[in-house]
């Protein structure tokens, strides 16, 4: 039984948080994919090639944590990869995915390289658990494929032996995202991507 | 016989994009142009020399696919750009022709080169006929001319050749873009910038 | 006899380019300065020390062709360039200065060079007398001195061998540039910030 | 006894800052922190842990200038190095540390440079008691610590010795400034971060 009312109130927050990302230029294109938990069980996740900056409640399908869709509506291709963290880590309520500039060059830029490792930022103290700047966090880095549930399961397998892992990138394709609520998502987002945005400078720096 | 509902319909239309578009840098100082198809045999088009963030609906000009006014005003110099793909492509409505920053320094920078080739990106997908970002989609790089007729001549040839193509670009001058309406276009102008904004950084790292 | 009502007219057009030229960060903590004609032998120009986004009527002073204020306050350190540029060109009717990062940096990192030649651009075409790419535009860079008599000296013995030059750099400081009426000034300035981001970024893929 | 009409009027004023900052992207993921002096002997500063774009006056705890709280919440965990500042420098009244991009990736790969010195800069202007670019800034850059008592004893002790310096930055972490007011103080950090900017640009070009 979905709670419509809720679905309707994650609809409307995340339809607000893509019209933010959008103008930022992390989701061109109808790139991108978010999603806010329901339940134990289910998700809403944005449908398949919508635009993320005008999003409306329409534009949501539910999902059980298998990725198949419990109300009308054909959800994401990718949608797997965001019912993957939910039924990963019970804590989490939402998911953002995004094809930011930095996300998407930084992952090419470091070809054969597997494991982003961000060290020395104060601004890693926004990340869970993190209380000084003097540490590393590590960010991997899957290849991409259109194969998602092999995809999923990969990053499953990661995330199992890293559970306090911030987020991870698609080579050449975006970065996810996750937190215990959709504002907090969208704050170790934004924390992220400042991140990547600062590791592709320094890499400017030093070729 | 122009439909002038119609016209009046593309033009307001047309304006709202050149404002968006003007406030991302892509159109600056009156560069850049914009059409939409009216019915087989026409478009509209703006008008010479026009601010392309603050459009009205008197600034578009009616033209047949020969790139001859059939309203009254003076057309855009690069018009018979646009006829050329409505009349090789007859399932497109419209076009868009900016002269972004990428579009401009990295067929600047690719001095020599005739052909940018787009590889392994997630937003490739953005693009009609692909599914996987396991390809190549080929930007042709039209050297600049002020003989419109003579470029025109030069897209249809390579165009004829590869009907999947894209876009191109001019060098030192900006891109072309059509889709089969204004937000299509639109999609897969933001798809395509952005792309070459990541080539352009992934030669700035290559340097 | 100063014209009130145009004074007036001009100042609050002056203030709406303050505005968007103070969003796009190339007037940064009250530097740069605007000048409007007023007649054959008087323009209004910024006071001194204003911020440049948030500008009213009443910070615009009056001033003849010698810089000299004829209305009450103390007009921009440097309006004798302004008044330098009207003296010199009957035909012109605002002069714009801007302090913006391409123009900053750039000028600083040609160090050693007083000409900058912009060539093979589209957007050349935006320069009076201009109507092809194939063609170079110089634009002088003087080096910056606090001696404004001086500097307003070099620029009009420069303007007077080249008359069709459309702006000037000052090193490690800004651009002038100047126009027929305000909104031709404002797109002359677009198109060479524009050009002059393009050259930064040309320089830094050349290193 | 705590002004409270003060308290209040300040709050309402550094969140309006908090916005135009945010935008900027210069505080991002809750990142950054502002204060204003409320007497001799106390400030505001903002809470612990907030979006710094979207302040209000609750968001606010009234510190004496031990860097402890007078009123009600938790105050930033880096208060002391805004109380600091107000009992080294009786005449200002304003502080605002930030997270910008330049700041962070400029202090990172100046690594083992304990000094940034900017020369010959007309923004140079924009700081106290500086009325030529010919001269040069130099402005300290302090390591990262979660001791912020100790750091701001280094502060103190090199600001004591310099006490016209306009900033200083913390490595991987931003910078702080301060004015006699709130305008001044954004003024100021404008002028700073636009030149850390430019800096940061002639390193790439450098490289």
């Amino acid at each position: 039984m979905i709670d419509s009312k809720l679905f309707y109130h994650q609809a409307v927050a995340l339809a607000a948080a893509g019209e933010d990302l959008y103008q930022r230029g992390w989701v061109p294109a109808t790139s991108g994919n978010f999603s806010c938990r329901l339940d134990a069980d289910s998700a809403i996740v944005t449908a398949s090639g919508k635009h993320k900056g005008r999003l409306s409640p329409t534009d949501f399908i539910a999902v059980d944590l298998n990725a198949q869709p419990i109300s009308s509506g054909k959800p994401s291709a990718e949608t797997a990869l965001h019912t993957q963290l939910y039924a990963r880590f019970p804590e989490i309520g939402a998911v953002l995915h995004c094809h930011s500039p930095a996300a998407t060059v930084l992952s090419m830029a470091m070809a054969g390289k597997s494991l982003l490792k961000l060290s020395d930022y104060e601004l890693l103290k926004a990340f869970t658990g993190i209380d000084t700047h003097a540490t590393s966090v590590t960010i991997p880095i899957f290849a991409n494929t259109q194969e998602i549930d092999s995809l999923a399961a990969k990053a499953d397998s990661y995330l199992a032996e890293h559970p306090n892992c911030p987020g991870y990138l698609i080579r050449g394709h975006g970065v996810y995202c996750w937190g215990s609520d959709l504002d907090t998502c969208l704050r170790k987002l934004e924390a992220l991507d400042f991140l990547l945005q600062c590791e592709l400078e320094q890499l400017r720096l030093s070729r």
